[in-house]
């Protein structure tokens, strides 16, 4: 039997030291260990198995980490991690204390930029680029980028701006025609006739028409072909892009043939490829309760038009999709445009739900602010992963949107306690309101068995009372209550407690707050959300222009950046855990 | 003499009625409307010359307002404004009360969609073309785009979306090669060439590459030309592409040969074009101040390098660049690449000042948070124009800076008091931080004369005392202290005032609001920013921590948008200039 060659690979060093025709051999052993691992302790796992020949190619080329490499989100990047001094360490991937998921910083030197949201490699590496030219440091600085992701706006600028310099830049376009979902677009369009062997590739391709020097499109997966090409591209002076052709899931069948599924597909037989069962849930996720209500609602209403920048699964639009495939739409990685082609929708009448993971909203917060509050335009937003969302960590947790969204004029910002609500203020909301609405709901599941009970109306910027008590009131805001509710149900003088769902950060329950402050005198306000300027922040607000004289104490998420780790975890670090919430209300009371 | 054409045109359907071989007069006569006005009442001059035909065209065409036109960034649509109802208030312009210099949904229902920021157009625009499609509506949508806004990234995010579907809409892109500062970018440089005489326009350029009919490019000051062109294309299905050419400025000599100067030229002789004296102020633009002390600094320290994103001239970053300018970057509309680039930069030991308007900065905030702040890198952002803005109005106020700045961890906000202060703090940001840090200061001047003094470190997080008092403080950010030190001195009892300059909204100086909380029971926060999370709330913030039991008001922009006229005017309005500060602070005494 051959003798193990990713067993003495610590760094990229050890993999210079192999000679050429070992290297596929490195890449069937660096795809069994990322298998290996992955189907046990879960992570991206698609992504990383397409691009294990190209991770294997620019290490061996380039001189990491002198020459400066960047992956692009870093779904991908589980073999540069492993070939990159963390072998050992690979195991904790994700997990609390273990490494991240994402290329970071200050865990890596080969990590040479910080990644989780799409589209900033190229910038970065430009950044890098003209960095060492100033410097008149000889480096190589390289991007690796995806084709979903390359059609992201941010992606373009970049390339606008690279195609005028001359500064040491290499693009790698990883073209697997697929991001979580597939890609989508009139570039996916061009990128696959450029491909086509049937066609001659244009000499003047849209790289080229931004005056970089285009080779390809390759084969990924071939490393010899791969080898002799970034050697080439060493040599050739300013901007150059890169075409590969890869596989995403390469080397297991099932994750090749469903890609969708295997993108990040928990626990699997790391032999057969098949999903293992996930602990039975009898719940529903927060992010199915929007899909079926959307579907729902879209039968009754024909209005109504569904869009998602590139998130059709994990939003699950995708079953809208199914059923009106004409009112629903997949913009791709394109939040800024998905937020404006909402605004210009509602303009004529329709009834957009716009749906963006709370994190990446924050791409599109100009449009929020001056295509649609601005204009009072009544577009729904519905912000799926607010809050602390666990594994992905710090670029993925949704923690700022209250904070951001509060200080917005003419915006409605809700926070569901459980399904039942969720759903209410979707067919609410699309009844007609005055004003534009921010709906931000949690990862994972909530906690109710029955949840599809006719629907209600929610009477906008009203609270609710979930528990009296006579000496302090908690006011939470989404699905923490949860977390209160237990808290007080821990304590043994519970009937001092009250608790308060306000529902709506803005407008503020001000009535209910006003019985609250004229019978209390001790507050706690809590959030899965920053304390800087959230809801906390808006309650105190409110306190001071009533001149409240009692303790207003503040939990959420405290202003630093939360790691990675299980949001039971994370909950527990930043004390709005059920404990911890226990402890805050004995201390205080 | 002949009869005068304009005189009698109120409305699209009156310029419908006109032979065409009378349009060329009437664009004459727009042309001079236009000129008589803006000599005398100021405003954006060169964009409306320069497609005076292009509007005309348009409204010939079409059938406005039941087809939907949407201008990108509006700077460009006073001859919309005045052939679409509004000649006759014209004058007011930009005025308190007057209409506003943008297109606003609210005053015409020509004016399909507000702008102010670039490259919204053809999301919205197609946004309505979608929603024509599924109510089987039939109308046109057109989106008028320049060659500036269209290199910004959300354009090609709606280009790459619109060439994947079949809606009825044309984008046409106003070429005349120039935003505010001529435009930058390979793209530029593209266009350049496909309209160059000399090279066969190529067969698939990246518009059809893009899965667009491109037609074009045609003289924009060719009324039949682009008449028959435009009617041509009401005809053809699906996303239409125009490529017209226009000279900025045009019908003015001096507009078209100083086209930077002419963008907004303030007040003008009308027959000779020649500018008028401003009324000379003895003091320095904010703009200024940052122009000449980057400069500066760049000389002293070669680690610094400038970035803007488009504002060369508005930012005086031009004063960096004619010394330096391998080290200074206009990079085009693209703030959100600006941000990335300067992270990137700053990850290879450059110092970074990335000089972006405030309320541009809203493009650019997932990049502050994720590429900047997240991996603490020292990036320096100046934030011009924050505050109240004045005749720009509400597209353009930097009021909500402080707030969605605040709850981004590890980043430094600080706001000059004056220009010594801005000054200093950028010769302190150059000298190293531990984390990024955001400068912001207003538009206008300031009112020192003499502020070029040897530069002085700023210690991070310090405020300080400006006045004693001993019944109530007055805490204050950035230059509206000018107000509160007015309005003190114009109090009788003015010993009872404190007034503090915190500086830093991040990190609070809470040494100094101990002492202030430990001596005084009544606080006035007051900041040119919303008062919803903003310096205020961030005071509340602490004040609810260390139990703090006066009485805090605070003052600031309320909870509403704040439309255009002067700046005194708008401060009136929100309860901050020199006299509401005295009342408040009287009616708390």
């Amino acid at each position: 039997m051959p003798k193990k060659l990713l067993k003495n690979i610590y760094f990229p060093s050890d993999v210079r030291q192999l000679s050429p025709e070992n290297l596929p051999k490195l890449a069937q052993e660096l795809r069994e260990f990322i298998i290996d691992v992955v189907a046990t302790k879960e992570g991206h796992l698609g992504a990383s198995l397409g691009v294990v020949e190209l991770t294997i190619a620019l290490h061996y080329v380039f001189n990491t980490p002198e020459d400066l490499l960047v992956w692009d989100v870093g779904h991908q990047a589980y073999g540069h991690k492993i070939l990159t001094g963390r072998k050992g360490v690979f195991h904790t991937n994700r997990q609390f204390d273990g490494i991240s998921g994402f290329p970071k910083r200050t865990e890596s030197e080969y990590d040479t930029f910080g990644v989780g949201h799409s589209s900033t490699a190229i910038s970065a590496a430009l950044g890098m680029a003209i960095a060492s030219q100033l410097q008149e440091i000889e480096k190589h600085h390289i991007a690796v980028i995806g084709d979903a992701s390359i059609a992201s706006g941010m992606a373009f600028e970049a390339l606008n701006h690279a195609g005028d310099t001359n500064a040491n830049l290499l693009v790698v376009l990883n073209d697997n025609a697929i991001g979580i979902d597939p890609s989508v677009g009139a570039l996916k369009d061009y990128l696959t006739k450029i491909k086509s062997p049937r066609l001659e590739v244009e000499q003047h391709n849209i790289f080229e028409a931004l005056n970089f020097d285009y080779s390809g499109p390759i084969d990924g997966h071939n490393l010899e072909e791969l080898i002799i090409e970034l050697e080439r591209l060493k040599n050739v002076q300013g901007p150059k892009f890169l075409h590969v052709i890869t596989t995403k899931g390469k080397g297991l069948q099932q994750a090749e043939q469903d890609q969708v599924k295997y993108h990040a597909p928990g626990k699997f037989d790391k032999i057969s490829g098949n999903l293992l069962p996930k602990d039975a849930s009898k719940y529903t996720k927060f992010q199915d309760v929007f899909g079926k209500t959307i579907l729902e609602l879209a039968q009754q209403n024909d209005k109504i038009v569904g869009i998602t920048p590139a998130m059709l699964t994990g939003s699950s639009l995708k079953f809208m999709l199914e059923k009106f495939p004409e009112r629903t739409f997949d913009v791709g990685i394109a939040e800024q445009h998905a937020v404006t082609l909402a605004a210009g929708m509602a303009t004529q009448g329709l009834i957009p739900f716009c749906n963006i993971y709370s994190t990446f909203l924050q791409r599109a917060y100009d449009q929020v602010i001056h295509d649609v509050a601005l204009q009072n335009l009544p577009v729904i937003f519905c912000l799926d992963r607010a809050g602390l969302v666990g594994e992905d960590g710090a670029t993925h947790h949704g923690v700022f949107d209250l904070a951001y969204l509060r200080c917005i004029p003419n915006l409605i910002v809700f926070a569901p306690r459980n399904e039942i609500e969720l759903r209410n203020i979707m067919y609410t909301a699309q009844l007609g309101l005055e004003h534009p609405i921010a709906i931000r709901y949690p990862r994972g599941t909530g906690k109710l068995e029955h949840w599809q009970l006719p629907f209600e109306k929610i009477k906008i910027g009203k609270g609710t009372c979930l528990k009296e008590g006579n000496q302090l009131a908690v006011l939470s805001i989404g699905t923490i209550a949860d977390n209160v509710s237990e808290a007080i149900n821990q304590l043994e003088n519970n009937e001092a407690v009250a608790h308060y769902d306000l529902r709506f950060v803005k407008p503020l329950d001000t009535q209910l707050l006003d019985i609250i402050f004229n019978t209390l005198d001790k507050i706690i306000t809590i959030e899965d959300g920053t304390i800087c300027g959230g809801f906390g922040s808006a309650v105190l607000g409110y306190a001071s222009e009533v001149n409240y004289k009692g303790n207003i104490q503040l939990l959420g998420i405290p202003d630093e950046f939360i790691h990675h780790g299980t949001i039971q975890q994370l909950q527990e670090i930043c004390g709005i855990d059920t404990t911890s919430i226990k402890n805050t209300i004995q201390d205080l009371l």
